[in-house]
């Protein structure tokens, strides 16, 4: 390798400045070095150009984080399926895993009603797909609310099992150690139920979750 | 008020360090200053200490929070009403408040398989609820996991809403600005319910919520 000085002339030109340049060498941060190393500062760094520079096209760190999740949202396939059921299930399913990709991006998904490009059209086909499935306009306006959350959560209890040092199985292992010495007189139905609560898969829970909260909706019309 | 100097001697003995004081101080700091304030450097100023002392008695940051967020756990009362919905229902009601009380704690909630003695015990009163309610074991089991991430989720949503500098009817009505303006031949679902989506407290659509999600519940005994 080389190490005679380069001249900045022979230097290839740098990228364009751009808002989605900026989120992607947001993003390309947070998959290398996590969360707590996405700064403004760092992304100048990596952009090779000043902090002050970024501001013209993103107002701060948090609209940076919004700016990606709608990024990550605009990944998520229009879902296909046989029934409205199965759309929904998919669309669900690739959501949480586009919110859940990089650390910190659900969490701004929670807690904020969402008025990004990219979330409102995940909302459009939650409603297009509920009215097809015979839900009523004020029922599917507050289910449509409530699946969101749903995978928000979801998103964000996958992006912090992701990110957990220890992996699953560890991790799987040490909560049925934990449960296995509660005490009976205290929790009593915990101890009972011990070997249900730690019984299925993740995807087991996921699905039948969604699956309850679908056959909620359908059984609970707003008054 | 005096400005003299106070000896060392005269000043009013040290509280001892314990678990339960630090968690207080850290509450106290969340209170005051929120979430960006609470470093285990600044509780041991709070407490008049050195970091290191505080060690003895909390493993790191981390540890604080969740021992904080079990200390608030730990406030929610044993549910009362006539019937076993009626209770299932103040008592996810007055765990969101707890939760959501001090900003972040909510947080720590998501994304960790509770085995703190206060969440624990919070599970063992929704299986038993849903015990009463009829539910199989196996079912029983994964509708917990299901109320409990509800619960953590709508706690984050609260406290985030807590602690946002605008009051909640101004965002509200920015959001209806944003829905006002949104073309209708890219979101024709979204356009044709914005009266719908709007519509409601944030109570009536919890409850809502709530209602939907134990009703699906029940009609989703898992196979």
């Amino acid at each position: 390798m080389s190490t005679a000085p380069v001249s900045r002339r022979a230097r290839p030109a740098k990228a364009p400045l751009s808002r989605e340049v900026i989120i992607e060498t947001g993003l390309r941060i947070l998959d290398r070095d996590g969360l707590a190393a996405l700064t403004m500062r760092r992304v100048a760094q990596d952009l090779d150009t000043g902090a002050a520079s970024l501001y013209v096209y993103v107002a701060n760190r948090d609209d940076l984080m919004a700016a990606m999740l709608d990024h990550m949202l605009g990944t998520v396939p229009e879902p296909t399926g046989d029934t409205w059921r199965d759309c929904l299930t998919t669309l669900v399913e690739t959501t949480v895993d586009a919110m859940s990709r990089y650390e910190g991006l659900a969490q701004v998904a929670l807690g904020a009603i969402p008025t990004s490009p990219n979330a409102l059209q995940i909302f459009e086909r939650l409603l297009a797909l509920l009215a097809e499935g015979g839900i009523d306009p004020q029922t599917n306006s507050w289910a449509v609310d409530l699946i969101y959350l749903h995978i928000s959560a979801q998103a964000v209890e996958q992006s912090v099992c992701n990110t957990k040092d220890a992996n699953e199985q560890d991790y799987v292992a040490e909560v049925a150690r934990c449960f296995a010495e509660l005490p009976a007189d205290r929790y009593p139905m915990l101890v009972a139920m011990r070997a249900q609560i730690l019984a299925g898969s993740g995807d087991d829970r996921s699905r039948w979750a969604l699956r309850a909260l679908v056959n909620g909706i359908l059984a609970t019309p707003v008054e």
